[in-house]
């Protein structure tokens, strides 16, 4: 942590307000701290699904709301300060990619409290096989992502940031092969849909995790480079990140 | 549209800078035409997947990229205007609104050019019945969800905002009808499976899209009242709506 703190120096400019550079820092520290929690409750849910584990999925949809209440916290803290250090350039990115990055942390914590309510349905009905162990593995694939991305954050690491956003390639063709293997079990088992339909929200909204962790990826190319990096191919990604320092 | 106009005037404050107006009034009207965009593009998709309409499906994946392009364009200019104006109180507030509004239509975009794709798929192999009456159904009432949350940013109408975010439950319930009678007809017949699954991914778009229009109507209340308005109730939101002016 500390070698993190003493990186994180090297992308917070010096204001001659202390104060400044407090609350900037601050709001940084609470992202980090928002994160740590979201990828807690992804791995609860993953594991209360692919485990069976009651209590984990009743742990993750009763702190739901601690995630919320972080990201309101987060976003008042955020207009605040730039009504009152009207902030410009880079410290203006940070806080824009503060805002937008709580957003896409609220929505993976969403589909983690999803997840959470889908396992306590699943674990009702008795336990099937099926591709349990290839939604264990995309969830794995998936909370990886979302810790490497956090990382890249913490860091302001762009080259990180664009290998992360890469490995989304990798977790949509995983959610793909699922899809196609819970399709084909419905179609042999008519009578194991409606546990079958519980697994195949639960790929999806892994699927769907592995895009807002891209996202977040794609704020640290914002911050960094102050260019937009949605909506562009992988490869005019790298390009945009592995660009002239401004 | 001239009276929208003249009522638009009623809450843009009059800045001594004429071209700070302008600029803020321009930002609203890219709004509204992204959001015109954006309904057009949901419409098409709705009507290709519930008609059998190939052509509208080809169109709305081919014209996803103008709503990116648009969202782009918008959120550079809001942050610009945040560094040249340093907005403070409710203009700041316009700025955050319009920033996150974007967001939104643009997943809206994405949404429907999922249903797009979902249609032109599904068109290929031979079309079948089942609830394809209640997904145009949903299709209409998510859009007239999102035409009057975009009426409601149009006008900053906070209790129109309210009556629509209210909407969203019954646009869940139907949500929830539509999958267990898709999930009946495939117990039934299994080898409609992967039909039926494209239709069930389509209902899961648009309950998606209802969920964003909502997110649209919180934007028109904390723009309004300054106040926060996720994750509380309906009946906590229609406080807060009705609540003084200030």
């Amino acid at each position: 942590m500390s070698q993190e703190e003493s990186m994180e120096q090297n992308f917070f400019k010096q204001h001659i307000s202390q104060r400044f550079n407090a609350e900037l820092e601050e709001i940084h520290r609470q992202v980090m701290s928002m994160g740590g929690l979201v990828e807690e409750q992804l791995t609860d849910a993953v594991k209360a699904m692919v485990e069976g584990r009651m209590e984990l999925a009743e742990k993750v949809v009763v702190s739901d709301y601690k995630v919320n209440a972080l990201e309101v916290k987060i976003d008042e803290e955020s207009t605040q300060i730039i009504v009152r250090r009207q902030p410009t350039a880079s410290d203006l990115r940070l806080v824009v990619a503060v805002i937008k990055t709580i957003t896409d942390l609220e929505r993976i914590g969403d589909e983690a409290e999803r997840i959470g309510r889908m396992a306590l349905h699943f674990l009702e009905l008795d336990r099937q096989t099926g591709p349990i162990k290839e939604l264990g593995d995309l969830g794995e694939h998936v909370r990886g992502m979302l810790n490497s991305a956090l990382d890249a954050f913490a860091r302001m690491d762009v080259e990180q940031a664009v290998r992360v956003a890469q490995l989304d390639i990798n977790a949509d063709s995983q959610y793909e092969v699922i899809i196609h293997r819970l399709m084909d079990q419905m179609m042999k088992y008519p009578d194991t849909i409606p546990r079958v339909m519980d697994v195949v929200w639960t790929a999806r909204s892994l699927e769907r995790i592995g895009d807002r962790a891209r996202n977040i990826c794609e704020y640290v190319v914002y911050f960094v480079r102050g260019k937009n990096v949605r909506h562009i191919s992988y490869d005019q990604m790298v390009q945009e990140a592995t660009g002239d320092r401004r």
